[in-house]
């Protein structure tokens, strides 16, 4: 079992244990998964760019930090099992499509706007 | 190295190849994050909570929502791996905390309307 | 004036007075305003469509419901005061386009899934 | 009629028309408008701050911003009118809250990192 499957193994049963997974539709899951990134957004949105590049030098900030973004990934990682899908094949198999998209010959050190990964 | 790791491994060379590094800023790659969310959101936003249940039997839809949940995946892998935080064991450490306070003694079969997971 | 541009004045005089216009860009008031929305649905996520539907008939909820909106509200009317764009203006002109797209003839009654506004 | 109502009016007779409004419930709703704001984060995202302060300069943005917070207002004001909330008089109810709170003399020109409007 890899470590993602371990954890996704670890909602389930915490879900189960409670009589929780009527509450875990897809639906329900996603407006969860929306509302910890926004718990996310707001630790950073006041700062800089370059402030939030420093932010986790900041013992207090990088552990609120830290919380949200292990919340964020509880929600996706049982939305996820929820609906079947393997998060990491999915994310390569998106990477393969940037990676012909996004070609290194055409956007190395471009100037263009929207650098994104996917 | 993890699969988690393998696929941070891989995005930190896909931005480094086009430098692209200066752009995947915190704040930058939270806002990408919450973006894709809201593509995530969309696809299940009309739908009761009972049908996006069954979402995944509609091929079409299926393949769009796999598709907007490994861009989440990948923006919260890069963010972490900026910020230096490992997502599997924060998500534990959070998990701990929730066996702690959501104990099933009291919680299971509980008819509270708002049963998270963290 | 009308009670928007009232609104907006409000915010703009209570940035002024306290010299936070400089933290007031764009991109991060945006940045404030999907946190807001992430707290409103962090309201909503574990109630049925038809549970929301009379979420207001708790005085509670309806409170906390009522601020969030609020908060939104701000952020957005702000933001838009920033960017020098007429909300109402611009969401006529969107709803036209809506008219147009969505004729009452073919959408009425109809079972698709997917019924926007815009 | 204010021109708020006035909105708020086009919307509901515009979902009536098209028998839309069984799907207008609050989650709903609440989903669209998160959706609709995480496009419009997905204008801004790469971007630095100063860079968004001056994005209405460039015509194509512009339009495209103009479009994505006309479509967040949208959703807001027909969220908003299903639970019969009247959003100017929330928002000054917490602006009353916040002049409070965030006094002119122990904020102006404060150095904190987080100067909110609520």
């Amino acid at each position: 079992m890899t470590e993602l499957e371990a954890l996704a193994d670890r909602l389930r049963r915490f879900a189960q244990a409670r009589d929780w997974e009527q509450f875990h539709t897809p639906k329900n899951l996603a407006m969860a998964l929306a509302g910890e990134v926004g718990e996310l957004l707001a630790e950073l949105q006041w700062l800089t760019p370059e402030e939030t590049a420093n932010v986790m030098d900041d013992t207090a900030a990088a552990m609120r930090i830290r919380s949200e973004l292990a919340d964020v990934m509880i929600y996706l990682t049982r939305l996820a099992d929820v609906l079947d899908v393997e998060l990491i094949d999915a994310a390569h198999a998106k990477l393969d499509e940037s990676d012909k998209r996004y070609t290194v010959e055409t956007y190395r050190g471009s100037a263009r706007k929207a650098p994104p990964l996917v």
